[in-house]
């Protein structure tokens, strides 16, 4: 499950794969193939080594491609991120659908608190890494865009359940609910708190429902 | 001013010295004016350089002191980066009292947001090296923690007028004000919304008065 922060577990696999067999070939002909190969790479030389071991032939090498392969197609270290980032967007996530405004912030808030919890997080290696490379920066910004973009439906459903006003600006709202987990794990760098996602979505859902977020 | 993130003009300056001439000589003894004039040489060579040309040796030929001098003292950019943390929490810095809690969060993220849009931004440049530096990390988790400490009497002061129930906690309350300045700017990386530090001041005050941050 990925989440509005979580770009893909490592390995590309997904939790629920468990035991299943992986299968020998991936999908998509011999070009969707390597670029699979080589976008794991990245996650997996970018936790276990951080930015400054990311380079292109170590990528290549772990990839088991060619150096030249890498470079004509991404070009730097730059590029890598900013295709691992975009390939995070390609998948159909969607918000939890609770009930009410307060549970959807809640379960949107845990998936935040469990991808910047993951160990090894590729989302906090990410984001890391965001403050080395423009590309990744402006390639996050976009994946986050796209990710509040699609939980704007849980504040259209709680616009026509009558729990917060007309007019209540959607991504003011997610922001609201959101920004204390990232401020608390990423910034101020402390122990995750279990209460934190709840707390955090019920303070916007009050704020919202008292017409906070639907202000000129 | 210094604010909750503001981590000390560059150069040491503060903005009121305006054309007050600048004394010849610090205040302190000769140990104190070298301590001044290197962490002045951390704090303009990383905003002009980042902290990829932050060096020792770089730091040294700035201030105009020998090498040695400040491989003892700080031993390295580590040490460096948290002396400059460290030192910008030696002033004298309290949170405005505007007479209401909403007017005090709001002249609180004000400050945040001049402080990370100032250019060059120190304190933007100093989150960034805690991406790099674990000590510089600790020291602005130091830092980040002494400033929310100080901003506790908001709270108080909203509670003794009756403004939030009593057990609101404080700190909650504070990184929900403050929060989502951080994400639009830091992690998201958007343009400043003037409108933001008053907006996110009002949720955060809507929410506590309804007692979202006095609940077990």
């Amino acid at each position: 499950m990925t989440s509005v922060t979580s770009v893909i577990s490592v390995a590309g696999r997904n939790p629920d794969d468990g035991d299943r067999p992986v299968p020998a070939r991936r999908p998509g002909g011999r070009s969707a193939r390597v670029r699979a190969r080589v976008l794991d790479a990245v996650r997996v030389q970018l936790v276990e080594h951080g930015y400054d071991e990311l380079t292109v032939d170590a990528v290549a090498a772990r990839a088991g491609v060619h150096r030249t392969t890498v470079y004509r197609r991404w070009r730097d270290v730059g590029g890598l991120l900013a295709d691992v980032l975009d390939t995070a967007g390609d998948d159909d996530w969607r918000p939890e659908d609770t009930g009410d405004l307060e549970g959807d912030l809640a379960a949107l808030n845990r998936e935040v608190q469990e991808a910047l919890t993951a160990r090894p997080s590729v989302t906090a290696a990410l984001i890391a890494a965001s403050f080395r490379s423009a590309e990744a920066a402006d390639a996050l910004r976009r994946f986050w865009a796209d990710r509040y973009t699609r939980c704007e439906v849980v504040v259209d459903r709680a616009v026509r359940r009558g729990e917060v006003p007309e007019g209540t600006d959607a991504r003011r709202l997610l922001v609201a609910a959101t920004a204390p987990l990232y401020h608390h794990l990423v910034l101020l760098r402390m122990p995750p708190d279990p209460r934190l996602p709840g707390h955090a979505a019920r303070s916007a859902a009050l704020a919202a429902s008292a017409g906070a977020f639907a202000e000129p």
